[in-house]
Formats: structure tokens, C-alpha cells, sequence
């Protein structure tokens, strides 16, 4: 049989990701091209606990048939661990939990997006989360990034360029480059969107993974006119394996997406759901936040150093003040791809910086490196590798 | 703001579904509407002791992202089950763990079809999956059930005037009537469909559930030219919070699936696909299968001797030969409509049968009424309360 694809899966390539999955089964391999947040961070003995009891007490329950919109005591208790970490919401605002926040751009294309219709998103950004987009037919148009966020400028122009359906943006400790979008970027992002009636998809997996300040307002938390669809994972402060997520939007807007969602895998696991309803209510949230912050803040400070000493002194760094990556520009002398690839030869993986922009093939000098999955020990060995190879060239 | 939802998701109604969810809320209710497994067939004590021993061992990569195509130890396990279970895939196949089966028709919608190709379905058909097609814009052909299944010559009738890309079928015990499709005419499906380039998505959820012979052979066991994707949910014999299914099908297929699932939701619950592997490798699975069918065959003899006494005897009713669903099509005297609306009032819920047709608003004398969720004497109740109505009648 000959197989037809349609236009939109040939849209997605697998390269990319692929390629950084394949390095990850090399065991020598030091890698600094993962996302996954530290073991270290999981509340392991929490989890076991609560599992143990929730499968002697009610087993039926955790093992059935459960709601689209998500378990209803999580729902709740998202809603009041979010409130109690400063963010407030809209009295028209609901809540529901879906597979992952990746699922939240899915639905969400699907609810608002027609094949061709644009989406405006920064430059670079998560590069799963623009094939999400690609996989709807909808058209990128991507926003250059300065260190306090999105060109103001060149996003009021695409606006009225473009006209735009959606706006998709990681305001806290960017991925990947680790940017934190301003006070006032925020707002006028919040203006200039509602009053050209463009959505506003607003990811926040990283919010919660601050080393300095607490995380300024979300833009969700100006959201008086309904224009904002807030995505915060629980995978960066629970466990990723679990895929829960949540989102928060006015309810109008959360009726579709459970529609949506129905169509798409009926409802998130279980288990998972009541394992982060028990986490949320049963333990100290704040001293475990505090305690996640403190763990990556010193990996992060390990990373820098290591850069500082190793890396020329003509390389762009930008400081994140959370999140899991720091995003390295390279001067013209070198090579990006070269770069990559002598590190892969020396068993180091760090992402090539292009994959994350609109277009991919464009030239690049940047590239993307996590601190939250290696070792202490692994940053500072990369980093020392990566530096040799920068200085010899 | 105002919302502009997308011509998608307004194809897709809440009513049906919703209004038998909020019917499940009332504690007086006898609901026949359902279509649950029972939890006395889900393997609490091996999950729990699975559960358990994961957590202890091997926390971290139980809680951990994990790869889009799913754990590889369970893909492994449940290829051997299927196996052992006489299903034979061809050497192209592959096997990847999806976030229930209702994801299988949205990836595979995803990969193939476009906005307003024809999709070929038995009407009815299970509404949910109906849905799921929707959402991608595609059209719905039905074609009539006959007692072994689709009337082949309307099949290809449609085939011919539509040139639809894809066919969805249940072969066994389907969803809503209970029908086998004969072998004769999965041989016939399976030829028609691949003479003319219609890919086969056969979804089997049912299968490990027979009340006599063993099962037929799948669509799938005929599949030498790759024309065929399976969808094989475990929710109906280990337990559906998991969210854990399987898709068996070309690897090119494959392939694809796995692009759009990782835009979906970057894969299925870590923990969730861990347990279905330990169940699947160490309980006696032939025995458990064996104890599901026997628990259920008894469920559905006692619907159908209610039936048979208390029903008019010029009822139309399917026997199942297997599944979770007894489909009954009253004579034309009757009132569908009026006979659910009265049986709510005496608190037994039914579903009416035109919500599984393409077109849900076409006149309609059947219900679907489960037998799998209820309890014996619950079912024994709620059939006895509709006799008395449709007696006064």
C-alpha cells in the first residue's frame, strides 16, 4: 500500500529531537542537551506514600474511568497552590488538568486555529511546542528576543502585518535561552494582544525554579478581558512521568478545550491526578519549592563559573534567573555546528541553537545547555570540554 | 474579548456525553448508560504489590520522562500477550503505547486525513470515536449494521462514490450493538479497503472479553499489504485510569504516529505503561482472561433473561457474543425518546441509540444498555423498572 501523509504530519521532521534522544542512549555520554528536571527534586517518599495509600483505601477510584476536566479535589488544589505562590485569578477563570502541558497547545490549536491562520511566538523558542503548532497548519512568525523579552516593536508590527490568531510565550526563564520577559513587557504584550483580539497562550513550566526575587506577575494576572491561556506543568515541581498539567483560562474558553481534550485521550491518568492532589495538600510546598530553587541555583552557579573560567571572554551569556538552561551565543569566528560536533566527538552534548527558531536552517551561533539533568561533577567536566575545544580554534 | 472558536471544535457537541455524565452524579440512579469495566476484574492486589515494588526500586525512571513510542520492556510484553493470544502481526509491524485508545484515531486523523476527506464508519458507531473524526474535519459516511456486520454491498457502494482515505470498524463485540463482524466479511473489508488504497483503523477493545468460542481472527491477521492500524486498548483488562493502550501497524505508520503523538503529549504515563508491563509479565494472564469473561458472561445472562421476561416480544435484541453492551430496537408502536425519558424519571438510565449514528438527529428505536459497570442485581432492577414501562405503554 502506498501511504498518503497528510500536510500537516509532512510538516514535522523527526531530525532534531531525534537525533538529541539517540545521544542520550550513549552511557560516556556527558550531556548537557537534555530538559528533564533532576531525580534529585522528586519527592520520591512522599509519592511512594501516598501511592501506597491511595491503592489500599481506593483502589476503584485510582484505577477507573475518571472526568475530562480532571479530578476535582486536584482541580481544587492547584487552584489553591497557585494562589498561595502569589498568582490570582479571574472570578471567570477555571481550571483543568491535562496530559502534560504539551497537550495545552494541541487543544488549543485545535479550539482556535484554521490551516494557515498565524501564530506569533518569540525567536527561538520550545521547539516541541512550534511543532505542535506546524502539526495544526498554522503559520510561525517569530519574534526576535532581547534580554528582557520580545522586541516590543517588531511584535506590534507582525500584529498588524500578520493579524494573528495566537501568541505563545515562556515569560519566566525562558527555553531556551533562559530570558525572564520584564514588568512592562509583559503588560504591553497583554495590551497590544487583547486590544488586536490575539490570544495569548502563556506557558509556564519553569515559574516555580527562581534563584534571586520571587517570579514577577504572571500576564495571566492581567487578564480582566479573558485573553490569556495559562499552561503550568507540575512536572518541574512533582515528576514529569506522571503528565499532569494544568490550564487556566476563562471558562468559556475551558469548555472547548474539554471538548478538545475528550476527542483527543478522554482524560489524564488517574493515578497521576491523585498522587498530585495528595503532594499538593499533604506536603510543606513552600520549603519544597525552596528546597528545588536552592538545588539548581548551585548547579547553575556551577555552570556559570565553569563558563566564565573556560569559555572566551567574547561570548554572549545571558544570566537566567531560573529555569533549567543557559544559552550561549558564540562569536563569528567559530562554528556553531562545529562546535557540536567536536563536543559530540568528546562525548559532550549541548543543543545546536538553530532548532529552536522559526526557521531552522537560518545560521546560528547559539547554542542551548541544561543544568538540571547532569551531575554537579558532568557540568563542570563539559563545560571544561567545551572550552578546550572554543580555545583551540 | 470575543471568542472566534474554530470551525473544528463547533462541529463538536457537548450534549450527549455530558448529559449522561451529569446523570451519573444522582447516587438513586440505576445507570445502564455507562460503559465502565467493573473494578471487580481490575488486578488491584498486582498493582498495588507492583506499584509498590516499582516505587521502592526503581523510583526515579518510574517517575521520569520517558520516549514518545512508549517503555520498551512493555511494548515487548504486550507484543508476547498478543501473541500468546493467537493475534500474528506481519514482520513491517511495529507496536507503540498510546495514552488510551481513543488517542489512536486522533494521531492517525493527524497523519492522514485532511479537512474534509471521507472517513467510512459502521453506523452507529461508538459516538466518542465519531467525535474524534470530527474534531479533524473530516466527513462521516455510515454504513448499516446487519447481525455479522457491515452490509458489504453499501460498503462498497461508498467506496466507489466517495473514495474515502480511511475506514473505522469494531469487529468485535462492538460499540454500541454487540455485533461480530463475520470472518467472512473482515476478509471482504480487508480486500475492498486495500484494493482501493482506504487505510483499516480496527479498534478492538473488546476482544479479550468472549462469552464462547475464542474470538476471530483481527483485520489486522490479514494485513500482508500494511493497510490496517490496530488499536488495542489494556483499559478493559487491567484497568482504564492508566491510560494505556496499543497501536500495532506498519512501521512507516508508525513512524508518523510517533511525530504526532510527541506534538500531542510527549508520551504516555511513565508509571502507568511500568504497571501494565509487570502485570502483563507476571500474573497468569489466560486465567485472569478467563475470570474476566466468566464474571461478565454472567452480567450479560442476567440482562438478557430480564429481557426476556419483562421486555414485549417483539423487541428486537442482539445476543453479544462478547463486550459490554446489549443493544435492543423497540418496535414501532414505542417511543424511544418518551421510553428514556420515562425510565430517568423512575431513575434508570439508558443511552438512546441515534447519538451513535452519523447522523444523531435521524428518528431512531434503539438503546444501548451495558451490562459490565451495574451490579447483578442492579441490572436485574433497572430492566424489570423499563419492562413496566414499556408494558403500560
Amino acid at each position: 500500500m502506498e501511504y498518503q501523509f497528510s500536510k500537516l504530519i509532512q510538516g514535522i521532521q523527526p531530525s532534531a529531537a531525534d537525533r538529541m534522544l539517540e545521544q542520550m542512549n550513549n552511557p560516556q555520554l556527558l550531556s548537557l542537551a537534555g530538559g528533564n528536571p533532576s531525580p534529585e527534586t522528586f519527592p520520591i517518599d512522599e509519592i511512594r506514600r501516598a501511592s501506597g495509600l491511595l491503592l489500599e483505601t481506593d483502589p476503584i477510584h485510582v484505577l477507573q474511568y475518571s472526568v475530562t476536566e480532571g479530578y476535582a479535589p486536584l482541580r481544587k488544589a492547584a487552584w489553591e497552590y497557585f494562589n498561595s505562590r502569589g498568582q490570582h485569578f479571574q472570578s471567570e477563570d477555571e481550571l483543568i488538568i491535562t496530559s502534560g502541558s504539551q497537550q495545552v497547545p494541541d487543544l488549543a490549536a485545535k479550539c482556535f486555529l484554521e490551516y494557515g491562520d498565524i501564530v506569533i511566538v518569540e525567536d527561538p523558542s520550545y521547539y516541541l511546542t512550534l511543532d505542535t503548532f506546524r502539526s495544526h497548519g498554522v503559520c510561525l512568525v517569530g519574534i526576535r528576543m532581547e534580554e528582557d523579552g520580545m522586541d516590543i516593536q517588531e511584535l506590534e508590527n507582525a500584529i498588524h502585518r500578520y493579524q494573528p490568531k495566537m501568541l505563545y510565550t515562556i515569560p519566566n526563564f525562558h527555553n531556551p535561552t533562559g530570558i525572564t520577559t520584564s514588568s512592562e513587557k509583559r503588560k504591553k504584550i497583554y495590551d497590544i494582544c487583547t486590544r488586536n483580539n490575539v490570544l495569548i497562550l502563556e506557558d509556564n513550566p519553569y515559574g516555580d525554579i527562581y534563584f534571586g526575587d520571587y517570579p514577577l506577575p504572571l500576564i495571566k494576572s492581567f487578564d480582566t478581558e479573558g485573553s490569556v491561556i495559562l499552561a503550568q506543568s507540575l512536572s518541574k515541581i512533582i515528576a514529569p512521568g506522571l503528565r499532569v498539567s494544568t490550564c487556566i483560562a476563562n471558562k468559556k474558553i475551558i469548555q472547548k478545550l474539554v471538548l478538545a481534550k475528550r476527542c483527543a485521550d478522554v482524560h489524564t491518568s488517574t493515578w497521576g491526578q491523585y498522587i498530585c492532589e495528595q503532594i499538593l495538600v499533604n506536603i510543606d510546598m513552600d520549603e519544597h519549592i525552596n528546597n528545588i530553587c536552592a538545588y539548581y541555583k548551585e548547579k547553575c552557579n556551577i555552570m556559570r563559573n565553569g563558563i566564565e573560567q573556560n569559555f572566551p571572554d567574547d561570548i554572549k551569556l545571558i544570566y537566567p534567573k531560573g529555569g533549567m538552561f543557559m544559552w550561549v551565543t558564540l562569536p563569528e569566528r567559530f562554528s556553531m555546528p562545529d562546535l557540536v560536533e567536536k563536543a559530540l566527538r568528546q562525548n559532550v552534548a549541548v543543543v545546536p541553537g538553530n532548532i529552536f527558531f522559526v526557521n531552522q536552517n537560518a545560521p546560528c551561533q547559539s547554542i542551548r545547555m541544561n543544568y538540571s539533568t547532569p551531575s554537579a561533577e558532568d557540568i563542570s567536566n563539559a563545560i571544561f570540554t567545551i572550552g578546550k575545544i572554543l580555545s583551540k580554534d
